[in-house]
């Protein structure tokens, strides 16, 4: 019944064990500095391997899709009945990699080592997911393989090319996969009942509320623009202030409106770059690039809040004779998880710990592309010290047990009222 | 009595031909895009033989001071008395260079020719300098040849290097100079009865009050700081805003305090760079590198509006978990004009227009050098269209005849002074 040679000890099967593997991860990266490991790179390919050869070892049945994702499947007593997945993506490349995605694959699959170790068959399959690309860092088709397997009409693979002129198509190519048959990594929905992500955090919030795991009620909806704000260079010296348009006093009015108006209404808005031309000390600011990434949980209030901030910016405008130009360069609506997943989410984290704290998810991942498809519910795992510029996270084997008890849970109570039809 | 030759027309007599004069000396070039003449340059030896030939021909004696300044002297009836110095610089290489410090040459070299033309000779003698490194673009040190007039102790000339990598002593010794002279450029104090300095405002304030003219009271006093602001980065979508440390918010209420602090004590400061850290659309600014010029007529009320912007910044750094850094990169004490050179060009503006506008001159100039080693006057003239990124600065010809109105009223008026010793 299991795949694991006697003697042998299941290299993921708890919170030390995981802690291992991601460290085991970590060391499959084409740079030695830092954690990189691009969709369709030997990398990639190497720890596919590895991901399968932990899911064979607990009784999984494995292979990899059309776009590269490594699939793993514990049958169920009913084989027709929809399997619930479970998984995050393998890809790494930015600050946040030890974790961040493998965290997610590797507790899909400690969930099966326990089932494995007890000799307990689910009512229905559970699939482990380990998507190939939800960095969208190689060719900047950020979720392409989660997309892929919900269906999603996809570009041209031809035309995707890295930035070392390689197209998509001929690295999925050199992967061993055929260019022409992206579109079968697509999944049934009736094959599938239901996604859970488990994710690192990525910010500050679990800690601070000395929380080991937040249960996510959706995924944040974020609209982001590219500003220019015109005013008039003039010399510093020279210029007394009722002559001046400085466009860099207009952009602070506005970013602390952006500040006060968003926090007013429950959403969060941040001005991460500004640039100041010509940027010298002796000479007024002619004009500002910035940058404003908006998130809510629900599309109405950022876009209320938008339409508030984008007032106010007129009206500071006027009063300073500055011009704003706006260029939206990214709208991606928020996604909700279902309520069943969030209930059976809600309910085995109240087991683990005193409350279910819930969070909206600020980051996009695999689920929202799964959305399509199937229900998605999202767990979220603290990590500890968080800065956007640390190089590695940091995140502590008890919560990484705890996040293994609450999935183990979950999953557990999906698969009673499977077994009890409504 | 002069030594123009019959008949033909003098080059720099009036508001037209100071503008060819001014085209003539803007062909003097070491870039042909755009107006290049640097300090001790090939362009820099033309340009003087260029001044040097248009005094002459108004009966001025010419020589070069030991650090390659151009004089021309005008006799007076008294040889031995003071004489009255007028100029300004004759290098360029910013925006501005077209009337930028050559007007002011000119000008003293068109009051001389009207003196000559009517057979005149003033009581004291006149001078007219063009001072060759009034910017100090090339080796760093603005003012080098105005402070080695007023003989303050330069420092050593084979320390100062050029982004060739050649020093200023070679410049000097290759410009047919001594570098072990400079310090003969120094003038004595006793033969000096003033300095006047006309110059392009470099500002906007005379085109808003319609005004040619305007009378300087003196040169500001000015403090240039780096700030660094460290706060905290975050991801955007993650970070609610009770746990974010933004040090771009923090950087905007700054801004705002200073703009409201120095317009209220009637100070000028402006922050002309801001660069954020990390610095993209999806992280929380960590860190910023700021600016801060601040610039007062009286240095005490600069201090003091600096204090209060210091007290202001810590407090928000307080609130919001913020810490500031620091660092003075200039701190020039202001001049104020001579109150009888002062009111000489008072005079002689309200003649040629309705009103002498004053105002404080915002920008460092030769005349605060000047100011060590005898009194000091400025007038200003007005600039059309003024902006700090235009390619060329806009002077009509009327103002600059007003100018030389005022300019020849004000020599005259001093000049009548001195025939009836107080």
């Amino acid at each position: 019944m299991t795949g694991q040679a006697r003697g042998e000890r299941n290299p993921v099967q708890d919170g030390a064990t995981i802690m291992e593997a991601c460290e085991v991860l970590a060391g499959i990266s084409a740079d030695t500095e830092r954690l990189v490991r691009r969709y369709l790179s030997p990398e990639h390919a190497r720890a596919n391997a590895m991901i399968a050869s932990w899911m064979a070892a607990v009784g999984m049945r494995t292979w990899q899709d059309s776009v590269g994702n490594q699939w793993g499947r514990y049958e169920g007593e009913d084989p027709e009945a929809p399997a619930l997945v479970l998984g995050s993506h393998l890809d790494a490349g930015g600050d946040n990699d030890r974790f961040d995605g493998v965290l997610g694959i590797l507790l899909g699959i400690a969930v099966v080592t326990r089932l494995n170790a007890q000799g307990k068959r689910p009512a229905r399959p559970i699939e482990v997911v380990a998507f190939g690309d939800g960095l969208g860092k190689r060719f900047g088709n950020a979720l392409f393989t989660s997309r892929a397997m919900a269906g999603e009409k996809m570009p041209d693979p031809w035309q995707s090319i890295d930035n070392d002129g390689i197209t998509l198509a001929q690295a999925l190519h050199d992967f061993g996969l055929d260019p022409a048959r992206v579109s079968e990594a697509a999944r049934d929905p009736a094959s599938l009942a239901g996604y859970l992500e488990v994710h690192t955090e990525q910010g500050p919030v679990l800690e601070a509320e000395r929380q080991s795991l937040g249960v996510g009620t959706g995924i944040m909806g974020e609209r982001c623009f590219a500003i220019t704000l015109c005013g008039q260079a003039g010399h510093a010296g020279t210029t007394p202030f009722e002559l001046r348009r400085d466009a860099l006093t207009g952009a602070a009015e506005a970013i602390l409106a952006i500040e006060t108006l968003a926090r007013a209404a429950g959403v969060v808005a941040t001005v991460g770059h500004l640039a100041t031309h010509p940027g010298v000390s002796d000479t007024i600011v002619g004009q500002i690039h910035m940058s404003l990434d908006i998130r809510a949980e629900h599309d109405e209030d950022r876009d209320r809040t938008l339409e508030a901030i984008r007032t106010t910016c007129d009206s500071i405008g006027e009063t300073r004779g500055l011009a704003w130009q706006w260029e939206e360069l990214r709208h991606i609506p928020a996604k909700r998880c279902a309520p069943r997943l969030l209930d059976a989410l809600t309910a085995a984290v109240s087991s683990e710990q005193h409350s279910a704290f819930q969070l909206s998810g600020g980051i996009d991942c695999d689920a929202r592309a799964v959305a399509a498809v199937t229900d998605i519910g999202l767990l979220f795992v603290r990590c500890r010290g968080f800065i956007g510029e640390r190089v590695s996270e940091s995140v502590h084997v008890e919560d990484i047990d705890a996040a293994l008890n609450a999935l183990s849970e979950t999953v557990a109570r999906l698969d009673r009222e499977t077994a009890t039809p409504v």
